[in-house]
């Protein structure tokens, strides 16, 4: 069975997450998958692309696969990581990306959404984003993601609780476009898909890559990103980092010891 | 009848859009005589500026006056574009300018009512940002305009769908101040803006121009701006965009072939 | 009787504001209490710190000891004053610092909350940011602040009228994480605070930097700043620089005359 | 015949220009002449690449193609134009480029050489920077590689006087890396390349790439570019522009009147 | 007797300093008549401007007027200083501006020169930069003009040995274009003047501007200018910055504590 | 016997590099002494410094204990590398630092001697920066010391090629400040730094704080950073650096397959 699955009509791509039993994490597998589907949907002129789960799923997606992240002694968000990849592909993709979230969206997959250029969402999906509570030490990209989309007392709330925030806060707070039941969420979906369809895909496709670059137009020097990467590396070098992963593994509550 | 009518009294400025046979869109000459009306109100030691439609107006503005753009083989939103004149006339006036909205707000309009420093609408008010249902390519210091007055999913659901959003939910998005029933908004905002009078004039503008300053500070390198001109070239160039004028000027529905 | 009163258990720091007769004044004094104890806290191996005043405060904190500001002639939001001083070192802490707030906010401490990583606030708390009242030109990386935690309208509303905004709508901007009534809010701070400390120390303290760098990286020129430290120049030795600050030693209405 | 000649042993690939007729101008074919030639190369996994003419030219390229210069109204050095296709390809090459330098050097062939890695030139070459008496508004990557290249004053008097410099005069201000003469020019370069050749082709190609990114981080706002293509457009549009180009059509001296 | 004289013929203005008894020291008097000077010049359309001192000149210009430098408490070069001023109007003026340099250059009077678009200087020519010998903490915008005309290794020689260097010295280093015997000097400039005004004056322009942008174009968070400009305030408040104006008003050896 | 020699006098401190075995190789050890003294210097308020090898000595510094090079799998040039803390420790020195250049400067040690603030040297001296012959990528802020230092061709032949240029060329090149005879260069630089010396040290420092300032300014955003790390990174990790590596301890030439 396929990891997603994919279909197109009238300029319309959707994309379906179908790995249930994995919880549709973000395995490099399941990335190069969304990838190669996301180019063909470029090849055939899709003008937007939906990103969803299976309707029913409990968990939209669990992010990263933890069992691919590094023990330690190496950047677990380096620039060939799954989700680092994932995510430059939603942006640089030419037409609008709307994710539609039913379940439960956990660590890496809270970006993976944000990402996206437009959400919409069932009024029980939660989101809560776990690198605190794994131990990793998040990345500079990966948190200007967050920043774009989020007012940043909250990025910092669902950054360092990890607690879940329900759909319709995170629709007060303008991060999620749309909150609709979900009997109705699909046709709704599909309908904000069709208008942006009949709109111009050259003025859509020039817009977007206009935003992209202006929200990442946070530059720093050298000095100050080398910096950050040397913070980072103490972290996923120390005894904590394998921690949390370990403790994740065993399915027990990590101990940090802050070293 | 003139374009606008201009008033000022104990430090208040107010310009009311007169033209309502061309729905108060923003030509060249509407926009000259607000540019002038602002350097009139700066002369006159104004400490505040409202925006406003005649009360009643159906249509705030209708936004570009789509006779003006070019057809086609020129950047429609060059340095001496109307609407990019007014922005700049807007973010330049050295004290606060309340836009005051009743009635829709469409395409550059949008725009312009996003610049100004703060925002009062009725309940019935509509914003609708319509450069991919026209075909224009928006540039980098429009969208900047929208990315800064509204979370990013938002102002991308507004840019990419250019469906009309409500007063209520620019006001919970943080875009709109204050969402005010037709019957008290005049009052309301002349309240408002009698508290600023009263307030330092010096501290005001200085703060201004630095809260400008700094929201515009999303620095590109050279290469990315020469690489997103050559993009936009190749949209204005297009025989969609062709097409999008067209068939606004035809009142019929644009076909987009994304060539 | 001590400034501030501080304890620290289970890695949570919490610091009171003591100083009810001075209102909570961010006075050199109480400033130089706060980092001391905010050094104490980080040596600690403190998780997380919660600012807060005494349970029952009318005033959180009144701002700016105005006793303590220059008369003109000399920059008074230079690189040492205490305000400048404690929020680079609220955002220097290298655990999440949660705001708790009954009582009223006023001028530099509005600047002090927003700085934090977190607000949790009473309904009945509100903010009143006064540089225009005062007649103070308020600097760059203090403007920033207000930028990244608010949407540039509601900034400019608080900005330019100095007119109190309740906590409710400051929660509705994502300016506020929470709303909790009185008897509740000291355990629901408490237990989110717990949370925090229960995840990775060395994940969050890296997350929390770069989320710093990234929201302090828009980048100016130096001509851009210096002309910017030029336009404040004029505000500070002016007049009604003086007028300001007389004004409000004297209890009485300012009269601004813009020059 | 073809408009370059291309070979490449020992990882040293050369490209030879070719179309004396034309004097090696930069005209759309020879420049996706180079480009795929450039390609070849790195697939054949050059270590360095030398760019050269006939031995024995006189000029050893005369820049831009005048004739494929548009007359007016389209900005002449659009993302497109086979001179910026041409620099953003020497520079993406990620092995080293040697320019060997023979016979004169005109217009936009300056920056060509210039964008190069380094330069190697007979006493006899010389160097003239055209545009400002061919009236062209040269545009701002174009002028990076000038700044870049040249201490500003050497790049202001190439540009302002429009003068041939010697290679002499070039070498010791730090443009050219040697001045060679004509009997040795072909072994010294050879020399060099094989020298780059031995060295590990990963590590200079990362320094190249990190350079590259270094050099072109001047970074500006959105506005003030705008700005700037807006005072290009007016001199494109200009009667002084047509006359330029005219001019040198008809060999001719310009008459320009600043309009 | 004025100030300077000034002329004007074949699109060439010429200024020249014309107050020897205070040695042509930029006084705001001095400064305002240059100005103005260049004001008329672009009205009347010249397409370059010469500025030299009186033929026989011992000291081309000494720089700052210490008697109008403030004692202390107040940063000596804000942004209405009349050097600063002086930098910013040649920098803007639209054409060309050729210092001609014969004699000795002290002080702010060095940065003058380093800032005209180009510098041709008799052999007997020297240049003195003297803040750190006179104790003035020189400002970001005024080292930005020696870091782009200079070698770094040099500009830090200049500026931190307040040692002269001659002509020929900056010459090799492409700080200086043309070292030309005193003699030939008036004729030599006169001629490159006149190649000049030959040349296209709108793509004169438009090239000036945009590398006036880019060379300013080294941008710095809000955070680290606010902390520069800390630094300079402890250094203008330092009991060590009186001594330096005062040595240099009683003509005797400043004695520098570091307090 | 100590790695380094210190004294000071006459507010000149004085550094021996004294590991003649070693030749000066920059390990851990050494730079710490190096780090140790600089803090002494800068305690007894020292008002410039001076980095020298012993007189007579046949290597300058070796550059890099390639004994310390991590054999793959790590980032060789981290935050934490000593060459790069010794950097940042010149850089950061509030006094000027002088190089005194005996003998040939291999590797890392070139970087060094760039970031120092001024340059003598004999006519012997050579300068070998050897990355690309060892195989090891480069990191961003340290290519920034050598394009700031050297005109962008000059600094890719240096590290391009590996080859030793020679202090003549340099000094023409306006890297090296002078070129002095080894009879008569100790006393030459003990001049240079009494006149520094006795200049105002207030007036100094900020400057030279200011000039690192915006020298570094070359800002990028994240994600152009991260993907030079991912490019680093996979170089690093590449069976060449390891050949790199061996062949160097084993004293023979490298073969490098570019994989
Ligand atoms: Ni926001
Ligand atoms: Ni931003
Ligand atoms: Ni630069």
């Amino acid at each position: 069975m396929s990891l997603i699955l994919a279909e197109i009509s009238d300029g319309i791509g959707t994309i379906t997450l179908n790995h249930d039993i994995k919880r549709n994490a973000l395995s490099e597998q399941l990335v190069h998958a969304i990838a190669a589907t996301l180019a063909d949907f470029r090849e055939a002129g899709a003008r937007v692309a939906i990103l969803r789960a299976q309707p029913g799923a409990k968990v939209w997606s669990a992010g990263h696969d933890v069992a691919e992240l590094p023990l330690g002694g190496l950047d677990p968000l380096g620039w060939q990581d799954p989700l680092r990849m994932l995510i430059r592909e939603v942006e640089a993709f030419p037409a609008p990306v709307i994710a539609l979230i039913e379940g439960s969206v956990w660590g890496g997959a809270c970006e993976l959404v944000f990402a996206c250029d437009m959400i919409v969402a069932t009024p029980e999906a939660t989101f809560a984003a776990t690198p605190a509570k794994l131990g990793v030490p998040y990345n500079a990209t990966g948190l200007l993601t967050f920043l774009n989309a989020a007012p940043p007392h909250i990025a910092k709330e669902l950054l360092f609780t990890s607690r879940p925030m329900t759909a319709a806060r995170l629709e007060r707070q303008g991060i999620i476009n749309h909150v609709v039941p979900l009997a109705e969420i699909s046709e709704f979906t599909h309908d904000m898909a069709q208008t942006i369809a009949h709109n111009s895909p050259l003025a859509i496709g020039v817009m977007k890559e206009q935003l992209r670059i202006l929200a990442a137009a946070h530059a720093l020097s050298p000095a100050d990103f080398e910096r950050i990467q040397g913070l980072r590396r103490v972290v996923y070098n120390s005894r904590d980092y394998a921690e949390g992963i370990n403790a994740f593994k065993e399915k027990r509550k990590p101990v940090y010891l802050g070293e």
